[in-house]
């Protein structure tokens, strides 16, 4: 791998046409009945070959269609260590399948810790020496203990072509309330952190051919009153923006991240796919096919999204 | 179990006449050449077995004499899900030994996806069925997706008398960027945040018969200057204060931190503890009895404590 990953991700995004992340939460009582017919709830080591069922299938779906998948670390750490195996062996599958694969781990800490955290979640020196396992190629980070608290992150992404996304504006519904909060010199909390985030991502061996770093920002796709002054801060960094579908997020809300030429955004939905099955109007065309219902959500969803970018 | 966590972490506090907290940051390059000998730092399978042994026999000189311990996350994640295992494995060893455990994980995600945290890391129901590990009593959680993303560790806290410790103000050199910031209505915004949290800490069945909440704050020690304010504004919460030793904090910055009689905070230590043996004075003293070195430093610690808060 020598590409930086600003340029792999812009490159999958334009090949597939689709700027496009589906976010892989598995949630087992969300799963068709074929999946988890049968599975005892409380049995977790079932329960965690369903997760491996329904995601790796899920991924076969998709792979054709989108460029990069997110991994909700939270839905695999909740089973433990048996679960945290099954989240390594799955990056592998995205991977093996041809997709660019985002670690949603949110990690943020000090000094050392911060190093270590970006040895187990970025370092592809720390998977085990077989074919079974593999680190994302990027990954989330959370801001708040300070940028030089990024550095090791950092560091890592730069030694080994991987790529970061900061938390910049969350999607939640109280996420305005330490992020929106305006400061003395009349920036929001979120401003301050993009404008530094932004000279990180414009530092020297981080930004590639197409203009993009590879440090992006993770900013809500259910906040289009702040997407304009953050795009304008961040104008080398990708935005992966959560929030699309169940969170309420619409395409044209998504419109203000994209660069024309529709491209330094990904959309990212997890429910609204995974989940589709339980949508009327897919079960009502598709029964029980739900692999049918998550392709066609895909579609429709990027159909969605061509329409706004044009 | 059916004391609250700030009634037990007060009372274990008290009866140690100790507020201190050793913090376990297995880092296998710092340890004594009597644990590392003959293990090839690349045979991961080794290289834990040197974690369990040497944080195991660090557990059992400290547990006589402090109240608490607190596992770094980051320190067995790096070693993916055999680190993760150790973790739980470990944090079982803590809690057999009479030890109160934080597991700092600093998480925090939104909604459905912070409860699959609270489940993996808090949550009893979660560990197996078997002795062989435990959930910790306490988690550190990160505030900065919004006070709304907190509730689901509430939620688990609530139910299972676990406790929380929320970062509000961070001990590394580069947290004032976006923690001391200061705000349009004067505040910075850490106070920002601590006035939230004192909100949640003193919410209904949260405050014990200590007059301590089980939603406690992390609030560097190297800070002093922030610490008043940040004292009076969460008056409810136990304050866990990292950087005392290795990051430079003394007890004298630690004692604004702490109530009339020595309640309300514990001062936490890792490195200049579990590396003592790496200090000269005590070297000189103990020569390669790493473990009474361990011992020394944590009794010094007390004392030094002891000295400031009477």
């Amino acid at each position: 791998m020598s590409e930086l990953f600003g340029d792999r991700l812009t490159d999958a995004a334009r090949g597939k046409a689709a700027p496009i992340c589906v976010g892989i939460d598995p949630m087992f009582d969300q799963f068709p009945a074929e999946v988890t017919e049968g599975i005892d709830p409380g049995d977790t080591d079932a329960v965690l070959d369903a997760v491996f069922d329904f995601t790796t299938r899920v991924l076969r779906v998709v792979a054709p269609l989108v460029p990069v998948v997110k991994f909700q670390s939270a839905y695999f750490e909740r089973y433990l260590w048996d679960g945290v195996e099954a989240y390594y062996s799955l990056v592998r599958e995205a991977k093996d399948l041809g997709l660019l694969v985002i670690g949603d781990v949110k990690r943020g800490d000090i000094g050392t810790t911060a190093a270590a955290y970006a040895d187990g979640h970025l370092d592809d020196a720390s998977a085990d020496d077989t074919d079974d396992v593999a680190m994302p190629d990027a990954i989330t980070v959370n801001p708040m203990l300070g940028a030089d608290t990024l550095a090791p992150f950092v560091r890592v992404a730069r030694e080994t072509d991987k790529g970061l996304f900061v938390l910049v504006r969350t999607s939640n519904p109280g996420s305005a309330e330490f992020q929106d909060v305006p400061l003395a010199d009349g920036r929001t909390w979120s401003e301050l952190v993009a404008d530094r985030v932004a000279t990180i991502a414009a530092a020297e061996g981080m930004v590639g051919s197409t203009g993009y770093s590879s440090v992006g920002a993770v900013v809500g796709a259910t906040q289009p009153q702040t997407m304009r002054s953050l795009r304008e801060r961040l104008p080398k960094s990708i935005f992966l923006l959560p929030g699309y579908g169940a969170q309420g997020a619409t395409a044209d809300m998504t419109r203000l991240a994209f660069h024309p030429g529709g491209t330094g955004a990904v959309v990212s939905a997890s429910r609204s796919i995974l989940y589709a099955h339980k949508d009327k109007g897919y079960a009502a065309r598709f029964g029980d096919d739900w692999e049918r219902c998550v392709e066609q959500a895909t579609l429709d969803m990027k159909a969605d999204l061509g329409r706004v970018l044009g």
